[in-house]
């Protein structure tokens, strides 16, 4: 499904961003790169920085403009910064994550693109999308790089696409599984807890009452396993035995 | 806000690493990084990839341990790959995000806490965080860089940042937040813990090591406040004087 979402590079310079960039994709699941009239080669920076991903690199389809790379996609996102001379529909980075696996689900192809890394995309660009995604940097400091911003955009398509395989499988996600005491065990322990809470004279033998709460609100939360409660258990009878044997 | 998110480094070896995390940070909003032991100095290209975030890398705090950062923490996160041999609470990155934003609406301080390049963390590093979190990265090809996993849990902060500000435009803010200890206050409950544990002989000098991994793991799962710290505190103390008074 992932595969039906492309990442396009427009007018890139230089090489090792290309090579990030397909690490970043790879590593988020994404696979299909399309360069348009990229400035450089997929150069030896470009596989260095690629890392284990540089067949995406490599495979990486070259086309001339923008209108080529997209033609077969139902949805077109462009990556740029709020911009206040053109108004244009925007998305939020999840909301376009999960518009694009929805197209995937459908076998739709979409496209997030990437502009220039000095410049971005062109207004003639940004008006080839049909979205435009800003990611909600510092407006003190926005300057997110090409790599991190597909990282980033392609972050949120993986979360979407992860999201709807739970939907979609629900009931059958963690393989681990704890095993948990049965509540019998479970209030054994906490008799055994106020007892040696008793006999340390840490709560008198008539108000144990509020800290037993207190403290099984705390176990509650963390939900003991079975092994657990035995070492828990362990150490209470140490403790008898501690006091005991001095008695 | 943001900067009650400390970024903590552990070891890094290449100073373009940390310039890189520092403008993944700053792009963000965040400011506070850590770097524990590294092995290497915020030289000319750590500066050169820092880009305009250079500020971050040069003001960033330089201790030995992993403890000395966190100790002014009440949330301790460390990523990870999700691993088979150690269980520990595991957040995803958005719950991350949260948790870290709801502790800062309070004035507390989190740590996201990042390991060596080519080895992470190491285990007893990763049994000093409260949680764990995993970017969900493509099972085929997981190596995400360092810079760019400081991204991808900067930009859920960040994200859970504005998520709440919008909210709190809105009035739609809860008002209860438990108070969690300092990391300090934890560890010395850990310590004392221990000592009990082996006064009481239920763990010899030697070998408290396992026994207490798997009583860190239950307590970060129950994530104590500071009031059930101090009873945990308190039953300890009953336990040596129960010991020693029978002496």
């Amino acid at each position: 499904m992932l595969n039906h979402v492309k990442v396009v590079l427009v007018g890139t310079s230089h090489s090792g961003n290309i090579g990030s960039a397909a690490r970043a994709m790879k590593v988020m699941g994404l696979s299909e790169m399309v360069l348009v009239a990229p400035q450089c080669e997929v150069d030896a920076q470009a596989i260095a920085l690629a890392a284990g991903a540089s067949d995406i690199a490599l495979n990486a389809q070259v086309v001339e403009s923008l209108e080529q790379a997209v033609e077969e996609c139902t949805l077109v996102v462009g990556s740029s910064a709020r911009s206040r001379t053109l108004e244009w529909p925007m998305l939020e980075p999840r909301d376009c994550g999960r518009k694009m696996i929805e197209q995937a689900a459908h076998h739709r192809h979409s496209a997030l693109v990437f502009g220039r890394e000095r410049t971005g995309l062109t207004n003639d660009e940004l008006q080839k999308c049909h979205y435009h995604v800003a990611i909600p940097a510092n407006p003190e400091y926005s300057s997110l790089n090409l790599a991190m911003a597909v990282q980033t955009l392609s972050y949120e398509v993986r979360m979407a696409y992860l999201e709807r395989q739970e939907r979609a499988y629900s009931g059958n996600i963690s393989q681990y599984q704890a095993e948990y005491p049965r509540n019998k065990e479970l209030e054994l322990f906490y008799s055994h807890l106020e007892k040696v809470l008793v006999d340390t004279q840490f709560t008198s033998k008539d108000q144990p009452g509020k800290v037993m709460n207190k403290l099984r609100r705390l176990f509650s939360r963390a939900r003991p396993e079975i092994q657990e409660l035995n070492t828990l258990r362990g150490i209470l009878t140490a403790v008898e035995k501690s006091i005991g044997s001095k008695r």
